[in-house]
């Protein structure tokens, strides 16, 4: 994976949407290509018996604080959407392996993480998830049903187990090589490893 | 609290070593005081259902990289140390409140926190404690007796008591004002905050 830094993410993650508002100026900068990592965050905690910051109420609160604070350096929209929580994000995932097989990711996952935690969409609803497809002008009803087939349901199991067998505990996870790095704040460490490599 | 910054922490935690060896340089560019805040980890966790990153195998095993990362990052010995979670570090924070009364809080500082994460020494050995006491030009035997003392226990008590009520709920943690900083990655934040007072 040389010259290049996986980025496993999950959609219903905060920290992993202001990390995504920095990958196109790390490519940038260091000439490398993000690879794009979808993973069910929900699968990832159960597996590893990790829990989300939220379940510990002093740390949600910061938690909070520390969004405003990092949207506010990255200089980009934040709102608190309790969708993530509520329900899970399971289509949402299944919907970026779904739109890589139509072809349109990018157009995809430049819709739904600012949706998320920009506007604040509930993205769980799926008549409001169908308006956001057809803003990003991708046909609704053919992504639902890439979505429901069962190649898709298995890459994403996939994609979480070797997230969990790499080490994953958490999202945004980077890899550069075989060098894990978690969290949104550990950007400046993946852009030295970028740099190294 | 203008132009200085509360640093609560516990000698048991390792990221509280990290970010106590950047405190002089924190005081110097930003031209503010440091505030030391002893306080029991222990007592935080408990109090606010969180539990340390050790709680979590695939968390613990990535935290052991995240120090030597950090430590790299500084230029300063880092060795692991099971001492804090086999034993718990009552005394040695005892011991903080204990040096200050006795004027000797920056000589006891600047020994602990070096000895169980850069030797490391198992400082739950009361005899290994002495010994780094005396090493130290401190009288053992006087800050024994200090430790023991019960104004010396309702301090740390109600020191950590203030933390929890605060909003604390790890190590280490700072506060310019009312802003609290959760994690020695937080340094730059710390210090752009001092910057605005």
């Amino acid at each position: 994976m040389t010259g290049s830094v996986e980025f496993f993410f999950d959609y219903g993650s905060p920290f992993s949407y202001l990390a995504d508002t920095q990958m196109a100026d790390l490519e940038k900068s260091t000439g490398t290509t993000v690879v794009y990592r979808p993973m069910l965050l929900g699968g990832v905690l159960k597996a590893t018996g990790n829990a989300s910051p939220m379940a510990v109420p002093a740390k949600g609160a910061y938690m909070g604080l520390e969004l405003r604070r990092w949207a506010e350096r990255y200089g980009v929209p934040f709102r608190a959407n309790l969708f993530p929580f509520r329900s899970n994000t399971l289509r949402l995932m299944r919907g970026a392996f779904a739109s890589q097989r139509l072809g349109v990711f990018c157009a995809y996952h430049r819709s739904v993480f600012p949706a998320v935690w920009g506007e604040p969409l509930d993205l769980g609803d799926e008549a409001v998830f169908r308006r956001l497809l057809e803003r990003a002008a991708i046909d609704p009803q053919r992504l639902l049903d890439a979505i429901e087939a069962q190649d898709t349901k298995d890459e994403l199991r996939r994609s979480t187990e070797e997230a969990v067998r790499r080490g994953v505990f958490g999202a945004p996870t980077f890899f550069v090589g075989d060098e894990m790095f978690w969290g949104n704040d550990r950007l400046t460490f993946v852009e030295q490893a970028l740099r190294r490599v």
